[in-house]
């Protein structure tokens, strides 16, 4: 038989690279061969086409190559002799890599007998693949099971990404591999890190900066600090720099290490495997992130403090973080509140960020947004109230005291214990406005929200030097209504409230009845709870009221 | 031989409509071959590729099986005898019906001579199609126009949107409406423009900016800072600010118009329509688009000293903009560039940035891409050279000297002047690095190149106060490389080119051979030329480098 001569390999002008941006929404080249093989009846079939419709349900694309389809196509020429079994599976294994070259997932179910066509071997009647990438187990595991072992080895490969809309990446050690994690972390160079980096590690730990596998690598840095993205795997709303800054000692003494251990007051918390230094440019990190490089911005004081390298790598940590102050107990994490928004059989989960006492304007809102989703026919709409946990400037109310001023709003039945979670945000705040917004929203949703409430001038404060709002008050809720990368979830608007002098009670601003408003600041607010004074009834429920007293009153004591 | 029995078609969960929605950005299911046949040398591999390329830039899943690379893969076992050729092609639109079963475009391109193969009909040595949809006439028109003809039949089919996303939006009043427009603008209120505002309404007019309708609107302005994208008609890279900023006075004086007239030294050029006074909060503006607030940076001061406002609004301008300065010629529109890219028959463009005078290391550079493009198949890629024309800071060459500069090397043979445009691009430099390498490529982009060379700290200078590098060297490249909305455009990273003392020539650096090269830095050049000397033989063309040292002269004159 005359075989083909002069035949050349013609060079396509498309790059993977330019394809995978092309292919499929999520950007990244994901061509690749998924290949099931298994006796007849062994449920390929029925695993190939539930896996190809989880990926093109999560914007994948990807095609199943099944044996029987192309038996009656590309291979009705072949029978069932040792010689045409062996073509059979060598053609499908040809189009199998077209079908990746040009981006896709390619499924490839089929017996598949013989290994030689699955890379080398010797002939014999089923051969058992000799190194199979995961063994799926279809008689004693469900369908759905197979398919989340499949995605789950797909992820670990990237071809998947793990995306926070459907999955929470936690970076807690398993607990069957946790001895073994400890006693390497023994051996490790150690890096001493502060309090604020230890919450940071939770924030990483917990799976909120899902899909990050530990602190920011330069690239996923540069796509926060231009784009307010992750762009690896599709687009992927993150605002605000997740790092970890260290000295140029450290620095000198570790570059080149495989992995170092991070060691919180003198403990060894968690393991930083592959590390990546780089520089760290704080003048040109806090302007992109905060808009400002002012030295006395209270974070941007501890950038500047902090070290002039920044590491990122894989995390891996060790123990469940807690910090034993009473309020561990609030501390959930995305998967726990997921687990508890289940519970309830909530049908839609709403978030209220905040990191100041809750007066009755705030629960007028909260209330009227539960009003409005039952309006829009949610049958079970379920608060998350979820204060702000990590570190705060000096004259913010600290978490302990805020805790409390809940609790008691709780108590006096302004909000419904029955519909409503109180739970703990364990980041730091960075007061970044429509930068940090941004990440307030996205974390929230991480943990199952699928509304968010933004309000006026989220995550300001006043510029330092000029005493001005540091952001435009409405930049915030209009950045975080055109953020790229917060699919599903929806963002809710806060109404302006304030005390209606008539109704004596906090009402929504009719600006047609102006002079019956009364603004009440939280400077103002501030002020009258550390004279110990009450505000005018319907303000805040007092037992909260008489928190605030009491925490101010604490500190003419100190 | 048995022939496959008991085999029953598989069907896949996923619908075509599902598919469609999900395979490639733009929806619809576009599953189809397009089945290119005809006699060996008529230009099908040629023609596939440059088709596959265009739908591929146009965000449609697609992918070319080529007739050669099928032989050395899934038809291998194959040779020329009929039988043989015949099952070569069957095999082909068996495999084809997948990938548009998939929802790809798949191009076929075979001389399939057997029209069997292609439904039914009788044999023959070649048989024409009986009636193909198409016929391309490739010995006596281009590939461009091959491409066209295709893309003309595959949009009747709706397999390729008509999209105006890819059209140049020019801002200039159309001819028959000009009367009419500068009679109206003379009664509008004015409002003086300077020389870098006049600049800026140049890239408007002429489209560089596509898609926006004139100066930003806050909301632009929001989605440019933070995201470096427009993301109202989907993901549009948009890095720096087109805005046009107004003193206070001039705010209170026009805020509620619905139209004012724009005056550059005394004439009306142009009219902005509803008009959006915005604060323009300087600070945060020059942080979030610089990454410092250094009021030194040249570009920084400007935007201090100019207003306090910005305006945004819908941009008519009235005429063609000049300069009258001798090189009008070369300030050519995105849409004549095209239409020039088109009458050369380009069927790639790899655009170059510069505000430099050019070497041998950059023609070199510019030198290899054309090579590479050629081994990718391309048959007639065409450079297109594009010194920056707008505002340059005081020690740059001004654009003049360097246009010179750049006619000598052209002369001189360095650069092929057959495939090579020169042209100026009107934008002022921001020296804003990694965010307006951006602005550098998309405006590129839009003028139809589909590769941009990126090189070391594009858009970069000393940072005013320490006289460090403003931005990481590498960080342009990226940035660009990750920045979202570049889809019809490929990066080409540039390679590092020095001076090789042994070849006395410029040559891509081989640290292997490091004491070989003398790294001539911009300083260093600049120094020799302002002392009339010249540069080893082979860094720069010789009447180049005498335009250089006769500009360094005139200066000693001033």
């Amino acid at each position: 038989m005359q075989r083909a001569t002069n035949v050349t390999y013609q060079a396509h002008h498309v790059s993977r690279n330019k394809r995978g941006q092309v292919v499929g929404t999520r950007g990244g080249f994901r061509g690749c061969t998924v290949w099931l093989t298994g006796l007849s009846g062994a449920g390929k079939t029925t695993v190939s086409m539930a896996l190809e419709e989880y990926l093109v349900c999560h914007r994948i694309p990807c095609y199943t190559l099944d044996g029987d389809n192309i038996r009656q196509g590309l291979n009705k020429n072949l029978g069932f002799s040792p010689e045409d079994r062996e073509e059979n599976i060598r053609r499908i294994a040809e189009v199998a890599r077209l079908f990746a070259d040009a981006g896709l997932v390619c499924i490839a179910s089929f017996i598949s007998p013989y290994s030689r066509v699955r890379f080398t071997g010797i002939d014999s009647e089923y051969e058992k693949p000799e190194a199979p990438e995961l063994v799926l187990k279809t008689d004693s595991c469900s369908v759905n099971e197979s398919i989340q072992q499949l995605v789950d080895l797909l992820q670990e490969r990237d071809i998947v990404p793990v995306d926070g809309s459907y999955e929470v990446k936690e970076l807690y050690v398993q607990e069957n591999k946790l001895d073994l994690a400890k006693a390497d972390a023994e051996t490790l160079p150690a890096v001493q890190i502060g309090k604020l980096d230890m919450q940071w590690v939770q924030v990483l730990a917990e799976g909120w900066a899902t899909p990050l596998n530990g602190f920011m690598r330069e690239r996923e840095f540069l796509q926060c600090l231009h784009f307010d993205c992750l762009l690896d795997g599709g687009v992927i709303n993150l605002s605000v720099p997740v790092v970890l800054p260290v000295s140029t000692a450290d620095k000198e003494r570790l570059d080149g290490v495989t992995a170092m251990a991070l060691v919180y007051e003198g403990k060894r918390v968690a393991i930083l495997r592959n590390p990546e230094f780089y520089e760290h440019r704080k003048e040109e990190r806090c302007a992109r992130q905060w808009g400002t490089t002012c030295k006395d911005h209270p974070y941007i004081k501890m950038v500047m403090e902090g070290g002039d390298w920044l590491v990122g790598g894989d995390l891996q940590v060790l123990d469940r973080i807690r910090w034993n102050d009473g309020l561990d107990q609030y501390r959930l994490t995305p998967n726990e509140l997921r687990q508890k928004f289940k519970e309830m059989n909530a049908d839609a989960i709403f978030a209220f960020q905040l990191r100041n006492p809750v007066h009755n304007g705030h629960a007028l809102l909260m209330q009227d947004t539960q009003k409005r989703l039952i309006e829009r026919g949610y049958r079970r709409p379920v608060l998350l109230l979820h204060p702000l946990g990590g570190w705060t400037k000096d004259d913010d109310v600290p978490l302990p005291w805020r805790m409390k001023q809940h609790a008691a709003v709780m108590e006096e039945g302004v909000l419904n214990p029955e519909s409503t979670i109180v739970a703990i945000f364990p980041s730091p705040m960075m007061y970044a406005g429509p930068t940090e917004v941004q990440w307030h929203c996205r974390a929230r949703m991480v943990a199952g929200a699928n509304f968010y409430i933004v309000g006026r001038d989220p995550a300001g404060m006043p510029h330092p030097d000029t005493g001005k709002d540091l952001y435009e008050p409405s930049h915030g809720a209009k950045v975080l209504t055109m953020a790229p990368g917060l699919i599903s979830l929806e963002i809710v608007p806060f109404k302006v409230a304030a005390y209606n002098k008539i109704k004596r009670a906090m009402d929504f601003y009719d600006p047609k009845n102006h002079q019956d408003y009364d603004f009440i600041s939280g400077t103002r607010m501030r002020k009258l709870a550390r004279e110990g004074q009450n505000p005018p009834d319907g303000f805040m429920a007092p037992s909260a009221w008489a928190v605030l007293k009491e925490y101010y009153k604490s500190l003419e004591k100190a």
